[in-house]
Order: C-alpha cells, then sequence, then structure tokens
C-alpha cells in the first residue's frame, strides 16, 4: 500500500505565489506516490476568526478552485472538509487528556502566534488547542509524512508527543510517528520584498491573477534603489526581481549573464522585470485558464469536496472506533446491532 | 412541547443512596413532565480517568441497571452515551473559540477540583476545558432546565455566557437560558457522618447493596459516642442515625416521640439502627429486586442505551446544523445531494 501524505490550507483567502512554490508542487509530485490527503481546515482557521466566519465560507470555494487550477486531481488527491467529520473533534477530546496546559503554552509556534496577536491570558481556548485538533487531523488518517514550514515543525512534534502518549497510556501500538516533510524551496518574499508573502500583507501574486494584475505587481517591485540610469551599475543582492527570477527562471546561463550585465551597468530594470513577467505569466496562465473553466460549475466542486469528505471520513471514523477500542471504551456500534444499523 | 430537561452522570462507580435522594428521585417525577435526557458521561469522566478508562466502560452497564432499577422509564427518558455522538465534541471545538484561557481558570468548580487535585500546571487540557464540553451537551439539547448540585451551578452560569456569547457573536437567538435546578435536598451524609456521601469514600449505601450489607453500614453509623448506657441521655444533634431518619423516615410524628425519648435516655441505639434500616431496606428492596431483573439481559440494555444514543444524537444533529447555518459555515449536507445521501 502507498504511504499517506496529509496536506492542506486554512480557507482564508486565495492561495498565491508563495503557496505554489512552498507547498502546491510539491502536492503535485506527492500525489503520483502517496495517498494524499488535503485538508480544508475550516474549523481550525475559526480559532483565530471566530468573529467573522463568512470570509471562511467564501474561500472554500476559492480554494478548491486553486487546487483543481495548479493540476491537484480528484482521483489521486482526496479533499475534505475538516468540519465535515465530526468525528476528528471527538477523537480530539481523548487526546486533551494527554497534553497539560504547560505543554500547550510551551509550543513555540503558538507562542510566536501569541506574542503577535498580543492576545494575554484572553487568549481564546479554541487557539491555545488547535495544536491538538491539528494532531488529530493528521493521527486521523495515519499520515506517514506531513510537508511543513520550517515554523510548523513544532507542531508535527506535539502530534508525534501525542500519538506516543496514547499509545503508551493505553498499550497499543495504533499511532505511528509522523515525518515532517520541510519545503525544498525557503519562503517566497512579497512584492515589496520586505517578509514572506502572505495573503493578508498586499504583497501577495495570486494564483488567480490577471496578466494585467500581474504586470502591475511585478513593476511595484523594488530593485536597487541606487540604480537610477539604466548605465549605473546595480546591485543583485537584495533586489526582489533577481530573488524571483532565482526562483523561477529556468534557464539558468541566461540568467547569470544578466546578472553580470546589471552589476556591471546598461541593464533596465523594465528589461528584467518583462521578462519576469512573461515568466511568470506562462505559469499562472493555465492556472487561471483552468480555474476560469472549473469557476463554471459550482455544485460540480462541491461535489468533488463531498466525495472526499466522505472518504475521509470512513477512515477517521474507522480510526476513532480503533482509538476508542485500545481506549477500553464502549462501543455502542460493536454492542448491538441496532446502532451500526440506523447509523450507517 | 414540554419543556426539557438534561442530566446525568459520569460512570465511575455504582449509584447510592446519595445519588436517589439528592437527583434520581428528581428525576423520577420530571420525567412525568418533561422531555427528560439522561447523559451518560463517559467522555466526561475520561479528564479525569484518563489512564483507566477500563472502570467507566465497566460503569456503563452499572449505572443503566442502577437508572431502570430506580423506576426512570425508556418511553418517557432517553439515554444516551456521550461517546456515542461525535457531533456533541465539534460544537464543543465551536464554543472553544468564544472561552478565553482566563475565564477557564476562574470557573470555581474547576479552581476548587484543581486545588483538590493538585495538578499544578500539568493540569491537562481536558480537565480545564471541559466545562466547555459540558456546555455544549447541554445547549445541543437546547435544555431549558438543568439539575444540579449547588457547587456545579457555576458551570451552569458558564454555559449560559457560551450560548448568549454565540448568539450576540453570530447574530442568532439560537440558545436560549439554560435554569439550573438546585437539588430539593441537601448533601446526604455518608454513615460516618463527616462528609457527604461519595461512592469514592468507603461511606456510601449502594442501591445494589444486600439487605445484609445494609443492616451491616447502619449499624457502623456514629450516634452519640457520650449515649454508652440505654439509659444514659442521648444527643440528637449529629447523630448520622437520626440525620437519616430525618431524610427517609415518613412517620414524623413517631420520630420526634423517638427523639424525645433518646434525649431522655431508655431508647437504645439498636433500636434505632433497626428502624433504620428496616426503613432504608424498604426504600432497596424494591430496587435491588428490579436491578436483579434487568441485569439478567445485558443486551436489552445496551439496545436502550442504543435506542436512546440514537435518539439523542439526531437532535444533537439537528442543533449542530442550526449552529453551522448560524456561524455561516459551509454545510456539505445542503451543498449537494452525495453527502446527505451517502451520511444518512
Amino acid at each position: 500500500m502507498k504511504p499517506t501524505v496529509l496536506t492542506g490550507d486554512r480557507p482564508t483567502g486565495n492561495l498565491h505565489l508563495g503557496h505554489f512554490v512552498g507547498s502546491l508542487k510539491n502536492r503535485l509530485k506527492l500525489q503520483e506516490d502517496f495517498n494524499q490527503y488535503v485538508i480544508i481546515a475550516d474549523a481550525q482557521a475559526l480559532t483565530d476568526n471566530a468573529e467573522d466566519p463568512k470570509v471562511i465560507e467564501e474561500n472554500i470555494f476559492e480554494i478548491m478552485l486553486d487546487y483543481l487550477a495548479v493540476g491537484l486531481d480528484p482521483e489521486k488527491t482526496v479533499f475534505f472538509l475538516q468540519s465535515g467529520i465530526p468525528e476528528l473533534f471527538e477523537l480530539s477530546s481523548y487526546f486533551m487528556n494527554l497534553v497539560s496546559l504547560a505543554r500547550l503554552e510551551r509550543n513555540p509556534t503558538i507562542k510566536e502566534e501569541l506574542y503577535q496577536k498580543d492576545f494575554g491570558r484572553s487568549i481564546p481556548a479554541g487557539f491555545l488547542t488547535y495544536p491538538i485538533y491539528q494532531a488529530a487531523d493528521i493521527l486521523a488518517f495515519k499520515a506517514d509524512l506531513v510537508p511543513v514550514g520550517e515554523d510548523q515543525s513544532p507542531m508535527i512534534e506535539q502530534a508525534n508527543e501525542i500519538g506516543r502518549k496514547f499509545n503508551r497510556t493505553y498499550r497499543t501500538p495504533l499511532f505511528k510517528e509522523i515525518l515532517p516533510l520541510i519545503g525544498y524551496v525557503g519562503r517566497l518574499p512579497g512584492i515589496d520584498g520586505k517578509t514572506k508573502m502572505g495573503k493578508s500583507m498586499g504583497n501577495a501574486i495570486f494564483l488567480c491573477d490577471t496578466s494585467d494584475d500581474l504586470r502591475k505587481k511585478v513593476n511595484k517591485m523594488y530593485t536597487d534603489p541606487g540604480h537610477i540610469h539604466i548605465a549605473d551599475p546595480g546591485r543583485v543582492e537584495g533586489n526582489v526581481v533577481f530573488q524571483f527570477l532565482d526562483i523561477f527562471d529556468g534557464n539558468r546561463d541566461e540568467l547569470l549573464k544578466l546578472k553580470e550585465e546589471y552589476r556591471h551597468g546598461g541593464l533596465a530594470d523594465s528589461k528584467l522585470k518583462e521578462r519576469l513577467t512573461a515568466i511568470l505569466d506562462d505559469i499562472i496562465c493555465p492556472i487561471r485558464n483552468r480555474r476560469s473553466e472549473y469557476s463554471k460549475d459550482r455544485t460540480h466542486l462541491m461535489e468533488i469536496l463531498c466525495q472526499g469528505t466522505l472518504k475521509a471520513r470512513s477512515i477517521a471514523a474507522q480510526t476513532l472506533s480503533e482509538a476508542k477500542l485500545a481506549m477500553g471504551l464502549l462501543d455502542l456500534s460493536k454492542s448491538t446491532n441496532i446502532y451500526e444499523a440506523q447509523v450507517q
């Protein structure tokens, strides 16, 4: 049997080039060799968007469009909606008993996010405990591999701790170690070059951007502020356009020559930006076209998500049932025939 | 439509006379005029028994026996198993976002229990958050009334806070105020007279005790240590046998006369204890007999629990669906026909 990989996103906005190089391209490869599950983590998105769930609902459709548009294939990848699987939440509740408050507060990702959000003690319980829910999402599918950004690896560590503690407490081999797969490309910078590309930072190139959007965004990119006249020598380091070319330009020889020329003086920023625009449009154009095709049939998209969620639900329910058996909890479906017959 | 009452127990031991006077007698009356739901809170019991779930599974059968033996009627009362309803856990997760860590730590019941258990910061997340799960148990059934001990009323306050916050945040009238119904009889003392009767205190008279157990336990009761000879004057106050007679002896006139006689001197402890034994056996004997009848057919009991759990599950799923609609979350079952068809 193929090993299982679990990955996913919070549906809080359209996916952008940062997602494409950081995870989507990976997923395209992974779906060939793995059982790939992609979770749309709407309930997790609520943990810091509780007041505004509407944005989440809208983005479920958008994110499904992005997935299909980049080439993720429903025949190879199971897409599912977290809130469509109540069994994940029940499994989380059993994990809650195995994690101390102190351990949750020590989670580096949570600590960093707490600091950014300035919650203090008014931190919602849902936010503090979301690593436990995330552990259930991963362990329910017995994922072998979870691709994560570097900043997310403490989440996998916590999930593994929970799995181990469960196995030890209930003397079962049920949960195996999860291997974090750290992305092979670092963070893509935003068009402002300052931070990583982020949907809420106003510095993102989206997979749904038009050619025109794209040109405008590339034109806004910082180059070298000292490169005033075309003939002036320019700096390649810290130049956002070159940072992008380094990642996306397949013609490495030509790129090297361009860098030389830029350093020496005589290469216009506008030339570089045209080149980058063309390269990025080559990537985004087919995505944009497929996106527009898929967007015509919302029902079909929702059917794909439903089918995936049903499939994922049966796996999660199976794991929950195994977990309850290991714990020695009563399984009503095993005690009489009534329950099974009516619930199925 | 009849109003709804929700009540229940953690399945951690047999029920005793303290439960009988404190809650079971109440439930017998309530089932006549209310939709009564009785939750067997096995998942909640796990929050401080995570290492030893076996005791919980065993006691589910025992507690069902106790319920039926005292006269709770499956035609009038819906018995259900908390862990049989994953939707309750999903609903809890949405409530988690509406409660701050500080608020959880301020809950007086939790504070008291924390103090008793000496958890410190190593308190399991499941224990800290159990009031949120409890709120979901209550709100899922839109209970009008919840009978509680005095020490449990902060739990209802917390559930009401969550209901109000949900309604305010998502502009919905979904959850109504829950009324706590404080038991009309105070705590029943244990046979040691020192603390309240408790299953783990070694001071309980169980509903499954034999006549012989009962006699032995009543004989152990403290009376008045100064009442050495029958002719000595005795104290009624603080005398455990009289405390029990005050609660259980229906013949108030005769009880008054006995108190006079005891104070005056000339009434033997053994006479009083015989009287109390007879009175308690009159209560427990029919319970014991019905208990023994029901215990012959474990499958039948489990079927009653299954039927109740299925009924309760459909109510909880309905409320969850309403809550998600109010929140604006995507309801897959409404988006396509596939989901509905396959899950139902």
